[in-house]
């Protein structure tokens, strides 16, 4: 869909994120979400072409993980390899963030070692803590709240789908009031993507964040709502996410309850635009929230979204830590 | 023992295993093997002399443990960074291969990141999937049925005690019905090495690994007895292992029982050829399956045969991965 | 405080410690001290100025945990990384030292594969059998007896803040039978600095450990007392740690009743010299050991002090491994 490629280059110059931390989606731009994915869209086809693009070399990136992570961990730790630093994987029974060591204390001897850190962490204010004292940059690897660097994932796997993002109708199937729902809100109202959230009632989005996300679309849809097939008429990209999400487990059998009306499956699909697509952040659950048959027909740009993890963030980090 | 050294960028040319697999010893052929060697005996004089030898510069190459490791780890990391490329280490407790995530969604996801593949996996049923799904090289760091890995390295070790394999009788003692006697009696089959199992009747090989080894070996001899003496007697090499492999502590006890009389000692190696060796692919429990005074006086070829686990390794993954 | 610095690579060339391990402060003498701070402070300048300096270019060196770690694990991951090494992170859980597998076999296995070990582990005997057996150098990055890279970086910040060493005044609070105490006094005494240990009677240095330690100082005071307002008199430094290191977490509510008079607060620092420092090593229980406006307001020496454990540690390593 892209017929000219700027070479990443160009795309990074161009772009002013430089020392910045990413906590949320909203802590950009709509157009800075364009030039992210321009350049990793860049990246991705130097990669493929075997151009190195070592923008980070003599770096060194830590990866935090309290949650364990496949996408996570290995796309950070590829992108971080592949942009010429040295990824450093650090995991909850080794550093106790808040446990061991105070928040602050943690984040100044980090900063005084790394030049900069991504964190996967329950508690979002926590990484908020982190970012303060880090004094180097901080991505956001997943958070109870937010999960950012999914969406420059999601928003790249539109882009390349479509070949451009602003009206393109994203209807999210699950539970609404989790960190995925919040963030891709942000993502489509900033880039100008309809969104609908398809939700039961009581596990829709505050209704804080549906004003703020309705602020940043200047326009653009924001919708909530427990009617399923409404939701899904027309859309151009449906999502969905596991009915219990990390920290949820114990409730699974609970909301398996809950959510059993909100599976993607064929019959729903079949109420989409003609040229929809399935988007899953992974990893997915056969027969709950979404079945075998209609995730393997998607599987292909299913594993795209997952390999553009990769891509996408490789662009933020180069963004945030070229000197 | 070698006069002259082709250098390894020449051996790795006139291999053809680009883009392979490696999940068992007989996933390739006796030539193959041999030429595996040459090429580990190359990269372990360059290593030496301190001469370079990046052939997978700008890969990334993923190690999955679901059980714990020395010598896979350490000779698998080490010799990922020395070919040039970057080893991410991911445990059971990250990834979950078949309990958070459906193996054939890790193998595809796995698979859009890395290079290649190589994972220590009880189950070999699952390795088979990752390599089924993952559209890049998978190598078999250690299953509960085959360990091939060991065998190029203990093959390697009898090629540079005795200047070549073919003809060298190799005798095991101990669990033959485990990894280690099965991908041994495969790798001495498909190089002409005459191959003892020499194990009591309820531990020996079943009968269709045996028929199929004797059909790789086109005459050699595949033999399986419980006559300890017997199986020893001009043995150039006798092979030993623990008794209680990973997965079967819970019954330690019970083996110590069993296979008390498979110990390998003194007296039971006067029995063998005059310049025989002893070989072990640790760790050793002293007192168990080998006598402390036994494993030192062979410390020396022991220890050859764990740092060639690396050259071995190296040779192998430049084979399967160099573009 | 430095007006001129030489280039790591003179400083380097005139060290003479090739090959050797580091397992006690002691192992080395003050002039070699005296050296490893110079090139520890060239190389943070060198870092500063993003000059490059892979002395250890195409070595892999490994650490091993046995107890989790913050600034001992990041510091020298980092530290490898920037010497051009490979670091290979190693788990109590994944090799087992001495459980799994006995010491010698694991040292020599290890020593076969790699080029150096840093290892971070309880029991300081089986550190010295590592040692023993590996045939490369072994760092010692933290045991119940010793603590001594530790050591290296708090010398190197007095170096820092005060421009030398001799001469300047240490006074360690608090438990004075553990290694820090132990390893400051080792140093102390090497360097010249008159060192007071300040410590309840049931929680002082063996005699053993002063004796030796008065022999290395030749001179120069080395003190024990439970007098702390009179240890503190005129100090330039005041040291403290964890009132219940690793290990000791069981008693730690009998320790905060032992070492509750034995706080750094605000009006104890009113005794020491005007412009005397705080060192910790981190991490810090504030209300215990310290106070939180005691630590806060000497924040910027402590995280330097953190800091330098990088730089200290690179220096160690350049001067052990550089071939």
């Amino acid at each position: 869909m892209m017929t000219t490629l700027a070479p990443s280059a160009d795309v990074l110059k161009a772009l002013n994120l430089k020392g910045r931390s990413f906590l949320t989606v909203a802590d950009i731009t709509g157009p800075e979400i364009q030039s992210l994915i321009q350049l990793a869209v860049a990246l991705k086809q130097e990669k493929r072409d075997r151009k190195p693009h070592p923008y980070l070399a003599g770096q060194q990136v830590a990866m935090y993980f309290q949650q364990p992570s496949t996408r996570t961990r290995v796309s950070f730790e590829v992108g971080i390899a592949d942009l010429g630093a040295h990824p450093l994987m650090l995991r909850q029974d080794e550093i106790g963030l808040g446990k061991r060591e105070a928040v602050a204390d943690i984040a100044r001897t980090l900063g005084r070692m790394v030049d900069g850190i991504m964190i996967r962490h329950l508690h979002h204010a926590d990484v908020e803590e982190l970012a303060q004292y880090a004094g180097v940059p901080v991505i956001n690897g997943l958070t109870k709240d937010h999960h950012p660097c999914q969406i420059l994932a999601d928003l790249m796997t539109v882009y390349e789908q479509f070949g451009s993002l602003a009206g393109h109708k994203l209807t999210f199937v699950g539970d609404g009031s989790n960190n995925m729902a919040r963030s891709l809100m942000e993502g489509c109202a900033l880039v100008g993507m309809p969104v609908t959230i398809a939700a039961p009632a009581s596990h829709q989005p505050d209704a804080a964040t549906v004003e703020r996300c309705r602020a940043l679309a200047s326009g653009t849809a924001v919708e909530v709502t427990d009617d399923l097939q409404a939701a899904v008429a027309g859309a151009h990209v449906v999502y969905t996410d596991v009915w219990a999400s990390m920290g949820d487990e114990a409730e699974a059998e609970q909301r398996r309850q809950i959510f059993k009306a909100y599976q993607v499956n064929e019959p729903l699909m079949a109420k989409a635009a003609s040229n929809a697509i399935v988007l899953h952040c992974l990893p997915a659950h056969r027969g709950e929230e979404i079945t075998h048959d209609t995730l393997e027909r998607f599987a292909t740009v299913i594993f795209d979204e997952a390999e553009n993890r990769l891509h996408a963030q490789k662009a933020l980090m180069a963004a945030l830590l070229t000197r």
